[in-house]
């Protein structure tokens, strides 16, 4: 069905690409913090890389900055670039499912960039305090499949 | 021209978005017969890998089967990635046009993933029975430019 | 914060979503003079292949005649796909930032295409004569960061 034909749904898709873009750019500058912020108190996240998922905050910023300092020790830059993003309709409780595709991409010094991985994000959005969070975050890697 | 500042612009944009990624994914998951029902009945698709444009979605359901099942006998994964759309206003019979980019990324079990096409894709959209569809579709490969 | 969830952003961000991906489509066919329009007459674009940033329409078109040239004289074709732009509300002047990832694709005749560059991109775009233009645009190279 061609589901919705309002602005509302219109804008929910323009606010959902803002805030999927300052998520992933906040990851990438190593912000742990304010991208842990961006998931619900209890948000959780389950990645490919971790046998189990990662739940709240805390857990959540410590992951990312222990990943970024590693990174940065070796000179590394990576990025999340989201795309081709499909925003389903609200559910009854106003959460929205977004499934996209992610590339990670790293780079060093004077190298050329590598596509480091290819993943699918399978997200259950949330409006809490006026903002979108993450309350669910699944990733698979298509070298996992 | 800064061509179109309604809100009827936004909500195109916004549906056309979740067509496009919802067929992306729809193909890379070996969906044949909804990723064919993405196209109007007599639907064009010309892909760079064929002489001849494929018709109707017998046809085009048939050709996605037949590549899926070979590519998962290979264990391969495939995304196609669809970014940097130009969506056209829409024309006097209501059809749309849309310039977009799109990546062919294929992944293998414990490989990293490779950027194996880099495509042009020129669409016409139509709306039928309330759906978005494609009535034409004509991609173009960078290594054969 | 959901900073706006007015149908104006939407219209906003389909808008620029539209200018972006014209802006590069026209880079990418080497449409040098298209292009440089898309710059206010003063424009400033400061990419990180040069010590120095471009001022102004003529300067900006004949760079990217002269690059132009080169690439059709090598058989490459270059792609700039812009992804996860985060698009701010405007601000006091009007003048919307945005902040994208931009990959560029290079592919030669038969070959694979190859993932030149990652950038991140900077845009400070106004509205003139009712057109959207980029007043200033900073790139930077994360093999350079």
């Amino acid at each position: 069905m061609r589901d919705t034909i309002s602005p509302a749904y219109a804008s929910l898709c323009a606010e959902i690409q803002r805030f999927h873009a300052r998520q992933m750019q906040l990851l990438d500058s190593g912000d742990a913090e304010a991208w842990a912020a961006t998931f619900t108190e209890d948000g959780l996240f389950a990645p490919p890389s971790l046998p189990e998922p990662v739940r709240g905050r805390a857990a959540l910023a410590a992951g990312v900055r222990a990943a970024h300092a590693e990174l940065a020790a070796e000179g590394e830059v990576r990025r999340h670039l989201l795309t081709t993003a499909a925003v389903a309709d609200p559910g009854p409780d106003g959460s929205v499912r977004v499934r996209s595709y992610v590339q990670v991409v790293a780079t060093r010094r004077d190298e050329a960039p590598r596509l480091l991985l290819m993943c699918v994000c399978d997200d259950v959005l949330v409006v809490e305090d006026g903002e979108w969070r993450v309350r669910e975050r699944y990733v698979s890697r298509d070298d996992r499949a």
